[in-house]
């Protein structure tokens, strides 16, 4: 056993890969987005990308468009790009600045930024109408440390309940504080859950992505007890490495108060159905995964630093972004080969070793969703 | 009330849009081309287009080709182009004059203007094989006043019975003389039906088409009674404006005959299922609607003058053209951010406004053919 | 009659082309697909394109990517690309060498050129897991004089049993030494049976290709009786002319021990379901269908000649190949305008003529497999 290993227990003999319909069948693919992604929390983006009242950004997800805006409650709400006269698209630009209302293109019905309806031309000689019949139809919003949710369900839950432990665990990061300094957006011709899949073991790590290999041990993850909501865990980064960079060396400040092994480190926290959590000793980085069909997944990453750091003349986050970008398409290549594979006839499930016992907990939450 | 505001009757309660599947389903949309469009006169183009025996036009509606042709008797007609051997195309130029006969490339099975089949190599070896068994198919041709219309229902009664009044109304504009000057196509990503209630309603003008509401005032729309083959009416010129024009003057020369409230308005009649009828004081503007699957729509925009203007030597249809075309890509645009939100869980029917009474009309026609 | 004429024999009333659904349903074609394609021998190339111990090639199949790779035994086979790890494609590269092992490129799982696990990383932590369990899945691989041939049925009979007399009949062109001197691929929108009915009359000789007709009389044509293995038979090349060519003159060295008749003849058969095998005095050419859909099929032709031919400094196949590849797009041509006929609702089944009667054969086959 290498020294690096932190060694697992076996898996029971039915720990198999999935059938191949999870990631091929459009119609499960239909029926998972809405009962594993849209119906619980999901990750859409930074709250302070609305900072102020009447900020908005268009987001999408599986196949909708949302509008999502800061209230002059200073409320961050989402509401369907979708007019209740006719059902014209609201909203065509991907960000702005609501002056007044939110107006229809078509036939200038108009919004309050709480939804409501303000003026609908015409329908006062309508003697049925009610105006307040028409609010936009509202998704529901919520707030982690600057990470911003949304849910499709009509009642859900808070978001903290949804996530649990991990609010109090990653406190220390002061998440809510970091600055977006890069984003990425790829388009990957694989199934989401093979994204995560990807991103929850790293015994592909010696073949697939050597750089990472030399700077983190791929035998060195510890992995917390999976829940429903999260999988993940942390690797030990190398003995003089300070961080995942092009060179190993810091490329940020750290986060201030954090000690210990955090400083030697890095967590992976798949937090389901979309976010990938990865915390570095002086960087955020996330990779939001948006399904596109059954066979396709745009997985936008972002690197996200202090902003003592950020503010820096000098600041320059590419040994980061280098070093991931690298590691990213490295992975995407690997999830694109294991989706073609998958449509083979001669495709059946095949064995988890016990290095990848998070997808083997993350298989049995796809299942127990079906 | 404006000046201009010519009222109009407060419409029921349930008066409300039609549910989405209408738009986007796949299924509803292949019955309703059938039982709605096909099996109607639809508008096809200008019987001048084959002004001489054995002109020919190739023209598509419903995924079919059909070979439009005049035949030795000055009949027009059409057949699908479809060779009764074993199916190949018959002709793939899309305009042209068959000089003899209508030769099929792979066989040479020879057919002359009327279907009949006139040669078939090889075939006087079959004892069974009888040429009269084996004419082209035909759908059925009609034409009203210049405009050429086809039906492909077996035994359909005449063009003028689904027309009704509109033969004798639009008589004065002598629409047969009329001439082509111009043509544009637009490929439009929304439902057909999407463009025929945006024809029918100008309560979108005022903020969509400004140039439109400064020549002529959105309320000053009057409608016809509505019926199973058109819905339309007329709008007011302003004071000064002789024409939709880039500047209000008139492009050519006005139709002979015209007088009174004829030339200070505009008749705008969805001829259903596909023709858009704009009759201008000195032009006739058309659209023909070619509905290309349940979300995309193929629209022929033509615009026919007076031949006595289209001959002048400084004529120049531009100054009608320009206004449309502007005004056009403004109603396509709002049409396509219809379509897309009508795709939208949130979407649901809203009401209508006394001023999308035809609309309300429309939608009954349609839902009765389902 | 024609001084050229092999007459025919007429055929029954009901020898009429195939109703639409045969070149039209995808499900259907997915039937069609594996009844009467995948569960047959069907063609993938030359034995020689693998011609060492641990060469490969990447060969693709209805939608199934296959390894065909050398053994270290000599033999030739198949395995699906599909690694029985967690089903990533094991290969990439469209041909080469395997140095060692086969390598599955995600988490190293190995195996061996006869598809024998040879070792998967952290498996030997899983107490249940034997390695003789996942070998790679195989598909059947068969050689006819230098003509490879792929199975996917569980237990398929000889290749040899298929092809019937095929094997002794063309034994005198000694096929296996052949080389190949040319290939083009092409794409064609169009049903793969119609390239095969296309293939098995000349009536659109004539018409179709002029150049041909000059060389070899469209009714010269004559028959073996058809199988259902094969579909062919010979044309007569015309006085003076010595194979098919541009201008008719020899290209390569005839085939040695070729005599009579066969020098002054080209074979046409249809080895079904997939090559086409046109043996010229002077050389091979292969045409291999491979279907992409129930309206597209690739087509690799490929021109093979003598080694004494092929070797020599002055060889050039270009006459050869420029006649070919004229009269393959003047083929393609007709199958496309035939495939876009058959989709109307205007077609209808139509009769052959007693110069089709291979066609009817194939049909019968095509519906025995329904």
């Amino acid at each position: 056993m290498s020294a690096h290993e932190k060694p697992r227990a076996p898996l029971p003999a039915e720990a198999m890969s999935l059938p191949a319909r999870y990631y091929l069948d459009e119609d499960h693919y239909a029926r998972e987005l809405e009962r594993l992604f849209l119906a619980r929390w999901f990750y859409i983006g930074r709250a302070d990308e609305v900072p102020n009242r009447g900020d908005y950004v268009l987001r999408e997800a599986a196949d909708e468009s949302l509008i999502v805006t800061r209230g002059d409650d200073g409320r961050v709400r989402a509401f369907f790009n979708v007019c209740r006269h006719r059902g014209t698209r609201l909203c065509e630009q991907p960000s702005g600045t609501f002056t007044g209302a939110i107006r229809c293109p078509y036939h200038a019905w108009a919004y309050d930024l709480s939804g409501r309806l303000l003026g609908a031309p015409s329908m006062d000689q309508s003697p049925h109408f009610r105006a307040e019949d028409y609010p936009l139809v509202e998704a529901r919003a919520d707030v982690w440390d600057g990470h911003l949710f949304l849910n499709f369900a009509a009642a859900p839950p808070p978001l903290g309940d949804q996530l649990g432990a991990l609010v109090a665990k990653f406190r220390p990061w002061k998440m809510e504080e970091l600055r977006l300094a890069h984003r990425i957006v790829y388009d990957v011709a694989a199934n989401w859950k093979l994204v995560i899949q990807n991103y929850s073991e790293c015994l592909h790590c010696p073949g697939v992505h050597p750089a990472l290999q030399r700077l983190s041990h791929f035998l060195s993850g510890e992995n917390s007890a999976p829940t429903d909501a999260y999988l993940g865990g942390s690797m030990d980064l190398r003995d003089g490495v300070e961080t995942l960079s092009r060179d190993g060396r810091l490329v940020g400040a750290c986060v201030p108060g954090l000690a210990g092994d955090d400083l030697r480190r890095v967590h992976y926290y798949a937090v389901l159905p979309n976010l990938l959590l990865s915390l570095h000793p002086d960087y955020m980085m996330t990779h939001r995964l948006r399904p596109q069909g059954v066979g396709r997944t745009e997985i936008v990453c972002e690197w996200h630093f202090r902003p003592e750091a950020a503010d820096a003349p000098e600041f320059d986050p590419q040994g980061a972004v280098e070093f991931w970008d690298l590691t990213n398409r490295q992975d995407w290549h690997v999830c694109e080969q294991m989706q073609l594979g998958l449509a083979s006839r001669a495709y059946r499930p095949g064995p988890y070793s016990p290095r990848e016992d998070l997808l083997f907990a993350f298989d049995r939450l796809v299942r127990g969703a079906e």
